[in-house]
């Protein structure tokens, strides 16, 4: 049997046991019970308990052997201890899936660890999908599930939820029931010990009934599968997450939670974004985006036009809009017009459209109909102040009826809170989201608009450079081999050579007459530079001289570098120096690198050289693969992007080249899972051609990792 | 009479009359009458209306020369036709203030400008202190004051409002009706026509009722005025606003909207923090501000304390917290100890404290009252999730309890809605902020902080510099006599001597003799420039030749630069070359400079030289003048400040004399009122000494001003 078909068993059983069911009111296994038979289950409900009696009227099953075969789902709410025969039995009916309420798992330290894992293996062993253990249950209202303990049934939307953190589901049933919000699943993972965040995305990404997806998590189990459903779900539909625990202070208490480590959150962040993942930072606008993309149509566009009937919240709406990704865009001469035919003289005409404090419904309408109809606006966000001559429900009747026929997003803010609420319940009602103050709004249609952009930027293309594999990874299984984590100057080279990156001509030279006869071919100037497999900051003992112009500069640096390099690490292996061809003039030097997640695998880096990355930490960061696009987009976004491009009629350097080496980069970090961390620095780059100059690799030798 | 006396009249009035009062409901001078009726004025009111009879039981008056002498306060709500002869009558009796609501004045465009600065100059020329026009009007709850057409009666309370928005005042005086928050005042300000923000801010800072100021404004009136009363309030009590119009499609609102030029948003944010106001975005920060401050002791210090029973609302605090100015810092060991008395081993003990899903209220408190105690800590967030177990209200209790008597700011996050509803609203009753989800808590503790530091921090210091001040003035008043706009080179130089300021050694050289010579005076390398008033940049016409070794050099150099500058010049006035000392080796170059704002005076930048100011807009702003403090501060708050700390074991840059020039120019920027940009730059500087190696300023000669 598929995932696919398991899951489906478990958002959808047709029969479920509750395993531990009690007729005493307050115990998990009675309110697991009502909770089912609350939510309207018509399927059949089997309470199961060794000492018999009825549940709720129903008889009680005493041994899980008596189940049907074929059983849909099992909800565990039993001791810690009767947990995994439990599962021993259900798997002996041949079950299809089970959530486990029961907690004292992993949360509670190496015995729970270990007894989380044999209930793992155990599942895997019989193709059960395990929710949880200690979690609070699932629930699927539009097929009549509430397969949890948690109080109060919320109705059927189109909202879907999943959560690690079960307190966080509580509070957010308890939000939902008061704003009157309807879910097509809400999810609480537990321990993810079976069913994690990538399943879920997988599963709800299929669901038809499922238009927005939103997730809280503290950590991710599987990062590849992770990204990979996150990729494919975000073409499709929304995906909202919470990333806990991503500072010091956060990850300090996540670990101490539910024993996950929270990972780095530049990481996260390059991971979300890659995939296509709304990131936000709290609950509240994970909520505002929910019901935003779950009841409006996306923008097609930037332009936001503001219809409002006071100045202030204008100004400030206008002032939120112009700091966002959306703009404040100048209507179309016809739609000005066609306004000045029936505004007063002294309304505003323009982009926020003010038609001023004695505004009633009729002009609210006409207004709105006619920005509406403009082309050059995408959306529209209607303001209300609850002036002394406002309508307000029929203002709100107004906005719904435009919505209605429009086509495009329209918002409302109708401020203040006792006059506007019956208003604002009708709006909501109504599907168009209304907010108290303008900021939340405008950072709705923001995201909104991001994802548009997102969902409809071109299918990534991943480029493939021809390599010398085989010889790249002989390098490293000679360090490996030789148990040396450094992979420094001359063997780095080779995998330079390996994978074809452009690098300034080098020769090794032994002796200082190796070196002159080096640098009359390389020609001069030259450079020389301490050749060392132990010394890998060569500028600390002085082994590097630039721009030598003579033969004579050769013999006496080469000389005085190799001398002092002995004095300096008498430890140290001298093969002798590198000479080295001279950088073009007008060269500038950027660092490429990367590091190795454990989660997410290799992290790619990008900056210019020296003080830009040291003091100025200006860095951008991608998950590896890079597309071709990904790599225009790291270089871009360094703020000292500008330097590149070329100051003051400067010529900008070859992109092109630059872009070509991170994505080689990117390739090599796949290639070789051994390289834990690599750096070429600097890339040196001009107009014309870029060159690796110098690049460090370092291996993870096996017991390092353990 | 003083200002302060006639807002004591104003805002305490014991006679009150209604210009324009109506008996027919749905008028402005009708709902005026009966908000006052309501708000339970206890003085005399007078209806005035030329018609005569009688409003809610009351004699109207006809003329108003029949009204008491000194009457306190007249509201205006009479046609725009009608304002000017109503005040001149009141001026007859001698009123003390009047509130203009009537529209129809500057908002309108040039004619009402007129008619409202003839009421300006009508009321100054009687001191009557004028709120309006085109205000909604004020309300002093506590002395049963509703001089407004508002809808609803706020309650009396500690928070002031006042706003340039009057469809803000609507919105906001619904909200805090829904919200049960009471107003000590509440006013319109209108067009601002006599009173302003300013005159607010000096009486609110004064005013016994009011213990926190929130004010809305789109621009500001007197910036100087602003700043004195700004600064001198903020020490006392905390002062919350929002600037509207900060972004150019907001400007372009506001501008449209009240005729207000808005600013620059530099500037409004150096005049806020320069002056200790707490700027805030959007209106819902400003409410949460408001309860915090108007409820909450200030926390003495960064140490939050988080007590929750949940882990993942406990680690989203602890991310917003780490990601703040405060600290999740841990707990003493006492502490710990203490809490492991009673505490489930399960709990977790440091900060934030778990103490899990089946907490009930008595180990809320026990946990609480142990939390409070610890010295370590500054203030405490209460989160609360309603799971099944926990007793909601009775949790609330114990806030409440510890709130009380510990005398640290407590705040509580009750999360989800219908369940802790009652719970919250009880909170709120008691003065503790309660919210829905942990980051505005978070926030509001954040500026509550930010606040103590601003009220504790030492008293500016501010430093004057012996000067020739006068001949600083000739110089600038030569140029303005010649109507020459820029002061450069050797006369900027005097400028430069006059102040004091450190300038490398520099000879002006007509010929090629004198410039031998000088070098030999000054010392070999010497720096040689075209000298010229015509030619202010220097490179473009190759006017600068640096480190030149020998006789030899500088003769030759002098010739080329000069013939190269006459040739490309034809039409400049070419005095020779000037001869200067060479930088010493390892300066740095930073750009020291002021700009006046129409608003607030002199704007002073500090920046590193080239790139960090030009692409990496790496630059501090302060308005002058810059006490010794800000001189610190300015130059520690760009991210390049490490290149001046030096890197790898370089010797930091003489801060002292950098401090001194920046404190210097801000000295000069307000002694010559008719520089109106002024750059030193580059200044270098290394760890010995800093002088001014080139300079610009910039007249605004009579004429270009209007």
């Amino acid at each position: 049997m598929t995932v696919k078909q398991t899951l489906h068993a478990f958002f959808y059983p047709e029969t479920v046991a509750v395993i531990g069911a009690s007729a005493s009111p307050g115990k998990i296994g009675h309110t697991v019970m009502t909770n089912m038979i609350g939510a309207g289950f018509r399927g059949k409900l089997f309470p199961v308990n060794p000492k018999g009696g009825t549940i709720e009227g129903m008889a009680v099953v005493r041994d899980i052997a008596d189940l049907p075969r074929g059983l849909d789902l099992a909800v565990l709410a039993v001791p810690r201890d009767h947990v995994e025969p439990s599962i021993q039995a259900l798997a002996g009916i041949g079950v299809k899936s089970v959530i486990v309420i029961t907690a004292g798992f992993k949360e509670v330290g190496k015995d729970g660890y270990r007894l989380e894992q044999e209930l793992k293996a155990l599942c895997e062993a019989h193709s059960i999908a395990m929710l949880g253990p200690n979690c609070l249950g699932m629930m699927n209202p539009a097929h009549g599930v509430n397969a949890s303990f948690a109080a109060g049934q919320p109705k059927a939307g189109s909202i879907a939820f999943f959560s690690q953190s079960g307190a966080l589901c509580v509070a957010i049933l308890d939000w939902a029931l008061g704003e009157n919000i309807g879910f097509s699943k809400f999810i609480s993972l537990g321990n993810k010990a079976v069913i994690d965040e990538a399943d879920m995305l997988g599963y709800l990404g299929g669901d038809a009934q499922t238009k927005v997806i939103l997730g809280y998590i503290e950590n991710v189990e599987h990062g590849e599968a992770f990204l990979r459903q996150a990729r494919a779900v975000c073409r499709n539909k929304p995906v909202i997450m919470i990333k806990a625990g991503t500072t010091a202070a956060g990850a300090k208490a996540a670990s101490s939670h539910t024993g996950a480590i929270a990972g780095s959150d530049q990481t996260y962040t390059a991971a979300f974004r890659q995939s296509g993942v709304i990131r936000v930072a709290d609950v509240a606008s994970l909520f505002n985006l929910a019901q935003a993309f779950s009841t409006q149509p996306l923008p097609r566009g930037p332009n936001l036009a503001v219809v409002t009937n006071s100045g202030g919240p204008g100004i400030l709406t206008a002032d939120i809009a112009d700091r966002s990704r959306l703009t404040v865009a100048e209507l179309s001469q016809r739609t000005i017009e066609r306004l000045q035919e029936f505004l007063p003289s002294y309304a505003a005409f323009y982009n926020p459209v003010d038609i001023v404090g004695d505004a009633d419904a009729k002009r609210y309408r006409r207004t709105l109909d006619v920005v509406a109809d403009d082309p050059v606006v995408h959306s529209i966000l209607v303001l209300l102040t609850p002036t002394a001559s406002v309508e307000i429900e029929k203002t709100a009747e107004a906005v719904i009826h435009t919505a209605r026929k429009c086509g495009k997003p329209v918002f409302a803010c109708f401020m203040g809170k006792t006059r506007v609420a019956r208003a604002r319940a009708m709006l909501m009602e109504a599907g168009i989201p209304c907010y108290a103050f303008p900021e939340p709004a405008v950072r709705s249609i923001e995201s909104m608009y991001e994802y548009y952009l997102w969902k409809n930027r071109p299918e990534p293309v991943y480029a493939e450079f021809p390599c010398d594999r085989e010889l790249a990874l002989k390098v490293v299984r000679e360090h490996e081999a030789r148990r040396e984590p450094e992979i420094v100057e001359f063997q780095a080279q080779e995998v330079l050579r390996a994978y074809g990156l452009p690098t300034p001509k080098t020769v090794l030279a032994r002796s200082s007459e190796e070196a002159v006869a080096a640098a009359v071919e390389i020609g001069y100037p030259v450079v020389l530079k301490i050749a060392s497999p132990n010394i890998s900051h060569k500028s600390d003992v002085g082994g590097v001289k630039v721009n030598l112009r003579d033969a004579g500069e050769v013999l006496t640096n080469f000389r005085e570098i190799t001398a002092r390099a002995m004095r300096m690490r008498p430890d140290a292996y001298i093969a002798g120096c590198l000479v080295q061809e001279m950088a073009p003039p007008g060269v500038k030097e950027v660092i490429i690198g990367f590091k190795r997640d454990e989660q997410f695998g290799p992290m790619l880096m990008f900056g210019l050289g020296g003080i830009y990355v040291e003091i100025m930490k200006d860095i951008s960061f991608k998950l590896a693969p890079l597309s071709r696009q990904n790599a225009f987009e790291i270089v871009r976004e360094i703020k000292s992007y500008m330097l590149l491009k070329g100051l003051r009629g400067e010529k900008p350097v070859n992109f092109a080249a630059l872009e070509e080496i991170i994505l080689i980069m990117s390739q090599m970090a796949l290639d070789l899972p051994q390289v834990w961390e690599a750096e070429f620095n600097p890339v040196l780059i001009n107009h014309e051609r870029a060159m690796v100059a110098d690049v460090r690799m370092t291996l993870h030798l096996k017991e390092d990792r353990e």
